[in-house]
C-alpha cells in the first residue's frame, strides 16, 4: 500500500496460490475483488474477532497449521456459543519473510478446518511486519433473526453448564514452557502430547450451536478461564452463581495431575484456552438442552446454579467452602 | 488468552474506557457481549478487511487520530469502490503497551470517523505484542441483493473515470522520508502538510457509492498506484485500456513538482495510497454518472478509454507514445 519496495505481485501470486483453494465460498470471488459479499437470506449476521500473536497466543516453533487452526477455531468458539452457523471468514495474516513451507503448512490446516467446520475464506490481507507473526480473523455466523444467545440473560435458578473438560489447555501450554506439569508428566508422552494439543488447537463446540439457541438462557464461550468468564456472564446478567468446584469437568490427566497435588484446581479454572461454552439453562430446558447435546455429540456438564446478585459467583469445595483464586483470567494489559 | 501475566481486567477496561463509546450501534451490545450482530435487512453484506503496520504503513510517530483514521478509511474506500455503504466495523489492535495520551488520540480519531461515516464499531480484540503496533479492520456495508460493482464488468468502449487526484500521497510519503520532494519545497510549508496529510489521512469516496452502483460496470479503489490497479482491473475484466496520462489528475502541488522535473510521470502514477475510485462507465452512463458525481460533490475525471484485450493496457503521452513504466504498483512480498 506504499509507494516502496515494489516487486512485480509477489502478494498476489502469493495469496493465489495459497489462499485461493480456500475460497470455495461464491461470494468470495474467489478472492479477485476488493470485497466479498455475505448473500442476504433474511437472517442475522453474527461478528466476531480474535487475533493471536506470536510469543503471546502462540510460540515460533508451534506447528503451522496448529496456528491456523487456533486462529480461526478460537473465533469459530464465539460463533458456537452465541447459537450461530458458521459462514465464512477474513484473515489477515502480517508475515516477516515469506517461507513456503511454513504457509503451506499454515494453508493447509486452514483449509482443511475451513472445510470441516463448513465456514469458508471470503477475504483477507497479507501483509509485511518487522514483528511477530500475527493471524487476525473475522469470522462471521447466520442466525435466525433476533436469535443470537447473549450473555446477558442467565436467571437465578437457572443450571450452569460447561462442555468439555477445563484446565487441559493451561496444562499444555505449562508442558510447552518447561513447567512443573512436563516434569510431573516425564515418561509419560501421551499425556503429555494429550495436554499440548488441547492448547494448540482447541475444539470448539458449534455441533452444539442449536442446542445453546434452543435452550440456554445466556451463553459466552471460555477463552480467558472458566472463573474469570463465569464472573462475567454473571456481571452481564446481573446475577451470581454457585459453582461446585468438584462437579467441574477435567480431564482423566487433569484430575491425575490434582490428585498428585502437581496444579490446584484453581489454576485450572482460572487457566485460559479452553474454548468450552458456558451457559446457562433454565431448570424446564434441562432435559431436552441434555437430550440435544447427546444428539449433537457434545459432552456437557451441570456445575451449578445461578443466584441473585448478593455475592460474586463463589466455587465452593466438597464441604461447601468457597475456595479463594488468586486470580480470575487472562488480560492482556 | 493464554495463563500468564494476568491482571485484573486492564484489557476490560482499557475497552470500556475508550472504545465502549465508538460502539453506538445497538448491534455492537456496548461491546459487552462475545460477537456482534448485523441486523437482517433482506440486504447483501460486504465485507472487506485491511491492516495498517507501524514502519510499514504508518510512521511510528505518526499521529496517533491519523493512524486511526487511515486504518478505517482505507477499508472505506473499499466498500465505497464497491457501490456499497458502510454498516459498521470491527477492529483488531496490537499494543506493545498501554499509553493512555496515544489511546486516547487514537480512540478519539477513530470515533469522529466512525460518526462521519455512519460506519460504527461493532466490536473488536485488544491484544500485546513484543512488535510493531498493528491495526486491522473489517468494515461491513449494505448493498441491495446482488448489486455489487466488481472489477470484471468493464467492456471495450467504457470510459475509464478516476476521482480526486492522484500521486500526492506518494509525494506526501516521500516529504515525511526526506526525499527529493521534501527538498524542492523547502520553504512551501502549505504545500508539505497538504501532501502528507493526503498520504496520512486519504478520503475514501463514500459520497460516490451511489452513483458508481447505478452507472458504473467495473469498479475499485486506487491503493496500490493507478497503474498496477487499473492492470488489475483489466485482467479481472479481460481488457485493456489506453490512458491519456496528461489527464490524469493532478493536485496543482503534484503538477508543479512534475513541471520542475521533480518527480516524473510514471512515480506519480505508480505511487500508492492515493484511495480514489477508478471505475469504468458505458458511454450510454456517462452523462448520468457524471451529474451524479457533481450532485455528491465528488471529482471524477474521464482519462482514457477501455479496449480488447490484445495488450496490456497503456498510458499516452501527448504525442500517443506509450509511456514506460519502471513498476506498476507496490507489493509487500
Amino acid at each position: 500500500m506504499t509507494s516502496e519496495n515494489k516487486q512485480a505481485s509477489g502478494e498476489d501470486s502469493l495469496i493465489a496460490r495459497y489462499f485461493k483453494p480456500l475460497a470455495t465460498d461464491p461470494g468470495a470471488f474467489a478472492l479477485d475483488d476488493d470485497a466479498a459479499v455475505l448473500k442476504a437470506r433474511g437472517e442475522d449476521i453474527v461478528v466476531t474477532t480474535d487475533a493471536i500473536v506470536e510469543g503471546v497466543h502462540f510460540l515460533a516453533d508451534d506447528p503451522p497449521d496448529t496456528i491456523a487452526r487456533k486462529a480461526l477455531r478460537v473465533n469459530l468458539s464465539d460463533i458456537a456459543a452465541k447459537g450461530a452457523t458458521p459462514a465464512g471468514f477474513v484473515l489477515t495474516l502480517a508475515l516477516r519473510s515469506v517461507d513456503e513451507a511454513w504457509l503451506s503448512a499454515f494453508a493447509g490446516g486452514l483449509g482443511e478446518d475451513a472445510q470441516s467446520f463448513g465456514c469458508p475464506l471470503l477475504g483477507g490481507d497479507t501483509v509485511s511486519t518487522p514483528g511477530p507473526v500475527m493471524v487476525s480473523i473475522t469470522v462471521f455466523g447466520r442466525l435466525p433473526e433476533g436469535r443470537i444467545v447473549h450473555r446477558s440473560g442467565a436467571r437465578p435458578g437457572d443450571r450452569v453448564m460447561v462442555t468439555g473438560t477445563i484446565g487441559d489447555a493451561a496444562l499444555g501450554l505449562d508442558i510447552l514452557k518447561g513447567g512443573p506439569v512436563a516434569a510431573a508428566l516425564t515418561g509419560d508422552r501421551a499425556a503429555k502430547e494429550l495436554l499440548v494439543a488441547r492448547y494448540r488447537v482447541p475444539q470448539p463446540r458449534n455441533d452444539l450451536a442449536e442446542a445453546v439457541r434452543a435452550h440456554a438462557s445466556a451463553s459466552m464461550d471460555v477463552s480467558d478461564g472458566l472463573a474469570g468468564d463465569l464472573t462475567k456472564l454473571c456481571a452481564a446478567s446481573g446475577v451470581s452463581a454457585d459453582i461446585d468446584a468438584p462437579l467441574v469437568p477435567m480431564s482423566v490427566v487433569a484430575a491425575g495431575l490434582l490428585g498428585r497435588g502437581v496444579v490446584d484446581l484453581g489454576a485450572l479454572i482460572s487457566g485460559g484456552d479452553d474454548y468450552e461454552i458456558l451457559c446457562t439453562v433454565p431448570q424446564a430446558q434441562l432435559t431436552a438442552f441434555t437430550l440435544a447435546a447427546g444428539r449433537a455429540g457434545v459432552a456437557v456438564t451441570s456445575i451449578g446454579m445461578v443466584m441473585p446478585a448478593s455475592q460474586p459467583p463463589r466455587f465452593l469445595d466438597a464441604a461447601g467452602n468457597a475456595i479463594a483464586l488468586e486470580r480470575l483470567s487472562y488480560s492482556h494489559f
